[in-house]
């Protein structure tokens, strides 16, 4: 019996920043209302089925080091059904509202169209069994169009109308068993959707079947009732060495061009944002700018080493930064923090799942009480306004309603000469580090 | 006399690749016609004022080993007025039809609205007649907005708005000096216009500035009746910790928030593009595709140096894939390769100017002829066109038309088993290896 | 009078974490004992001339930004001495022990080398008076060998033996001044000391050339008497390419090559860690274990950025760390915590540079009390000297003396099975978050 | 019958750079007398098992896509054996004159320490069968201490005294099967011999340890009389955070530390040296400087991508530098050029093996090709030695008998004012480009 495995642990629990249980947070207090919400309505946190219940522990460079009881086999109809009760055995016990999963990480294994969709079938009745009887809820959902070989040219953006139609099976399938459980969002994370060379690439058919892909999927979700939110997941690169959704203002010019950008939003993990140059924070606050926030994907990369290494988060510091964004965008609408999240694969123990969640959702929510406090404290917030008050009050104002050649002239008759003035990164960020 | 300064150097010519001449041109042959058009009107060759006539030979670790003429006192009328001299005697020696300048670049140093704005006419004036005398030609210019003190926070996207206004200022002044001078293009290169830290940046409020202002200049530019192209340089970061123009996909989706994508384009520039985390050649073929290809600024980086080195083209390997995505971009309509590219700080001598520019101009002069044979002998065309005939001739046809139901359903009822095929990367990578 | 630059900001003072007062210490209280030492003992703070009294603020694109009294014309005897006074003022309203200067930082311009000497010779009188008026100790000085155009293609590793000499004037009077003012450490960063381009640098002549010099300065030292420890700061590239002192194990390879591991150690920047594709723990903790530790310079860069930013120290989490390895090392004896790090070309005030070093100084002095408190919990090196006990108490100490076949007989005969154990490594990152 | 897998490729032989004949060799013309001596022995190609008969063609997110016939079952002594035949076919239609071989590439999968053994000695038995048929040799050989899930800490570096003597064991008996099968090295590469994290590491236990290791492999290569070279593999990390032999220089002084300069060398690889921040040619020149080069490791890795892609070599200029630092290394004595490179997992033919290893060995040789005629040239090398003349025939001679004192004293007394002089760059890039 699956359930046997997680025996020795038990519920997590709140008990508070001096407790010295392991297994217990000190910081994520689901009731406490921090802003006018309660912690778990702020977080929405959601646990995935594939880091934690699917991956074997290999690498690259080695084989799975895990042997937990449902990989002793053939991923058949009975290690699937174990392998799901384990799952939410386990969001139990963490005590989270939400969960995330792809098609193929539920199911047995199929070699054809017909076995996927009844694999996929059994696998959602039983989910949905689950769910009522854990009270667990379904974040999102999504299609694995990456793993199978069939797929190692893309899948919306393959070169075989064939391959194309096979994604559009699994996502309409995926889409509808999302709508039936009741998910807040579906996600699509393009991870073959890219190119490993442009010398066999025809990127702007590529780019175009994806739009008409991405259309397609937002037609289907308006014709089946789905009132969740569509989402893609910026990445860089890896395993493609060029992928299309490579960051935010990538995704946003992309949405734009289909006319999508009021009908999907994006799902930001941290790992992605770093890969792709930049700061988990600037994407949050670059989607918030753009109108298109949606979700997060909870986790961390390592600074040195260039792949996406999918850490627990473990830096309030970053945390806290991420929040205050996620704050000022409004917090979530449908979307939620999912963990994204892996440990390490030296970290074979059951014990050690519950250690790397713990430790990242009490990150998290570190995190949002530091940034709370930042934003009921005023003094950074009140610095920025001033720092731009000109454009409120002053010259801004005046030349809001000239042309170039008006403002120019302004700048002549005027004489103006413009002083930088201190931008103050050094105040503001001991200003931050009072409250981390 | 500031022409003395080359004296010693004479005109450069072609001579074929079996020259001994390290002062002559191994494949730039102007008048050869490639692919229907003289190898000048493919390349379109300017050379920059900046690096070549202004930089001193400093870095952030020490000072100027140049010892220009130009540089040995003040930068004052008669000093700008030998440094324009100097560069003509240059652009006319090597012989290529364009050059490039901002405008602190060509103008003795002002204190204020009135000294710059005559400063930059005395300059404009004896530009014009260098021009006359030697034939040169505008390829495109471009108002500095971030190398004084003033606009430390940015211009266009500086909290201060009497500093958007005097970048108003100059950024009027240059493009109604380009429109005069005969200028194809005017280059925006926000070098400032990002942030150091989220901390103090209204990340909305600055890009909101930012497409204003650039509706503003597409307006100016119809006032006066300037047909030449307005282009904008993406770039990632530095001197910023983040520029707004990351790349090219970045700056299409703020185009096309702005409703500019009509307007504008990109002048991609070599060394931007690595540090984006892109090819060169991605970046031109991603223009491409979103129909944003404008002009080009030739250089490399380091790989192994984050920073902007900014070093002349040396590989004909690169330069021969960028040119192949150059030709299927329908080459240059109004702009050209600029030589965005310095001297090593240790070359110090009037001849290494010469050997860094025949080098760049013959890498990029023969990665055309090997981009020439390449699409005249097709195999790689082909061998693409095969790839994705799918979509022509086959299942991609009927699918054109159906929706995401009917595609899934048509997956079903065919029973669909898609296999991969081989993308033959190194077969490919094997034949352009027969053109370099 | 330069002291008046700072006449508006107070002697800085410990006030505690709940201090409203922006201008005073929340964890740094020098007296305060922590393992047994005060803080100042245990950190040794000093303070920099070059990034906060030498650099007017500007960077590769743009001018100066600062204005500060002892800028405003040439670097002469008078702009010298007003320098010095206004920095030493800054040292003493910061109350730390230490400071740190180059020659060329304290002294004014010179043309040769006898003004060379004679200026340095007035400033060291000088720094003498005001080390005795302030009460205010040298931590270490070091020669400027990359800033001067004769310093473009290195120093000790000039192809110019001229340059060479030059520099070794320069070395051996600095080495006595810093003996005279009871300095503690001399340090050599070997800024151009490297290469641009291998195609022409004989790299063994350079590397034997750069191995004598430091032989060289060795026995120097030895010969006037000076006590303190030659230091070598590592750094990966930047202004050069390549730089030779690549990182820390590089060093230690090349003092093991000249034989003098015994003699000289390391100083350790942050910035240069990171750079070198390293985190700063791990430069400690590599030189702890290679037995060269010796100083720090306390900063930070961007992990976004791909160059030398020098941003105060503000991540407790980083500075727990490394001072953990630092109180494993041992601890300083000679060494100290030196700030090479600069404000933002944007935080143009005077007081910004309080707060630059205040929230530098409180980011360290907190990373001590928790790197304390994570040692005298014990729970982490439990953890770790359990992981190792094989090693003392198993079968580590029975194969200490068997050879390789014997150690492989052993295996066979015993058919050892052994099986990977968790590295728990979520449990340790969850423990420290527990202290941060 | 494995063999049949090529059938329908004939053996690669030299047709010239007209051929059309994309199954030929265009440079690659094993007989030919390059600087005196046969490419083939100048080259010493090698093909190596793991990437081209082992990988299935999976990565982190998608399984195998090759199906070879050997991986359709269980790896049980028919199907290892089966791969070693159609291996050796390839071998030899390739017409190379090396190999090399892990331990477990070979062999059956086994279970224990017995097994491990049996299977091991039934593979070199068919190997040595294999090698008399077929005329290969064996380059090097090695133990396969990363992939199996005891080896995820480490094999000699890991914490378990059991795992080091597994480790040993396995050595041990690739050693001496190395040695049997007539191999002209042993190679080591440390994938997990580094760490994931410093809060669970030893550092100095642990290189300690690797130490000692290294040692036992050393004594007992000399007590059973192989004459072959025991080589080091730097990598900087992955699968590990860190690996500590991060690169050449860091391996020298890990070498110095034990002793063990003179006895072990590294094999280096492009892809490798790229990841840990320097280019290819940099770790070859400093593997000669520091008197430590081996062999190499023939790939590439992608600029863009922070992982070990290991692609096959195709830049001709990459290469001519290459091989410019093996001829003046004095070129391999016992090493060669394994290609470690797989074709890409989208490059699923049995014909794209041959793509891709007939476009690297004419990649390599036409570096040689190149090196040879600029060696032969003279021009860069004279421009190199004129540079440094000073040390031979100037100032250099003087100073190299006198100390510190005495060369400061010197600069002094003849008030040296050195230059800067031009380093030449931009000349001597378009120099090599003449060669190209």
């Amino acid at each position: 019996m699956a359930t046997d495995f997680f025996a020795d642990i038990p519920t997590i629990k709140y008990e508070g920043p001096d407790s010295d249980n392991e297994l217990a947070f000190r910081f994520y207090d689901k009731d406490r209302v921090v802003l006018g919400k309660r912690m778990e309505d702020h977080l929405r946190f959601a646990l995935c089925f594939w880091h934690t219940f699917c991956w074997p522990g290999s690498d690259v460079f080695g084989g799975g080091t895990f042997n937990r009881p449902w990989h002793a086999g053939a991923n058949d109809s009975a290690a699937a059904a174990m392998k799901r009760e384990a799952a939410f055995d386990f969001f139990t016990k963490m005590d989270v509202p939400y969960y995330c999963f792809h098609d193929v990480d539920v199911m047995a294994d199929a070699h054809d169209v017909t076995s996927h969709r009844r694999h996929l079938a059994e696998a959602v009745d039983h989910l949905e069994q689950l769910q009522g009887s854990s009270g667990r809820k379904l974040l999102w959902g999504t299609a694995n169009l990456f793993s199978h070989p069939r797929f190692a040219a893309g899948a919306a953006t393959s070169p075989d109308p064939e391959v194309y139609a096979f994604a559009a099976m699994q996502v309409r399938d995926v889409l509808e068993a999302t709508h039936r459980l009741g998910g807040e969002n579906y996600v699509l994370w393009g991870g073959r959707e890219g190119y490993e060379t442009l010398l066999n690439t025809d990127l702007k058919r590529e780019m175009d079947n994806f739009g008409r892909f991405l259309t397609l999927v937002v037609e289907h979700k308006h014709k089946i009732g789905f009132k969740g939110t569509i989402l893609i997941e910026p990445k860089p690169h890896e395993p493609t060495k060029h992928q299309y959704d490579f960051d935010t203002a990538t995704v946003y010019g992309f949405l734009k061009r289909f006319g999508l950008e009021n009908e999907v939003a994006v799902n930001i993990e941290a790992n992605h944002a770093t890969l792709s140059g930049h700061t988990f924070e600037h994407e949050l606050a670059m989607a918030s700018a753009l109108g298109i926030f949606g979700s997060i994907d909870a986790n961390r990369g390592d600074h040195q080493n260039g792949w996406d290494t999918d850490q627990f988060p473990n830096s309030v510091e970053e945390l806290t930064l991420a929040m205050l964004e996620v704050i000022r965008a409004g917090g979530f609408t449908t979307g939620g923090f999912n963990f994204d999240a892996k440990v390490r694969r030296q970290s074979v123990d059951a014990v050690d799942l519950f250690y790397g969640h713990i430790g990242g959702i009490d990150t998290v929510a570190k995190g949002l009480l530091n940034a709370a406090a930042i934003i009921e404290d005023g003094r950074i917030d009140g610095i920025k306004a001033k720092r731009y008050a000109g454009w409120t009050d002053g010259l801004g104002g005046e030349i809001a309603n000239l042309d170039l050649a008006g403002i120019a002239d302004l700048a002549v008759e005027r004489d103006l000469k413009p002083a930088h003035k201190s931008g103050q990164q050094e105040r503001l960020e001991n200003l931050i580090n009072r409250f981390v």
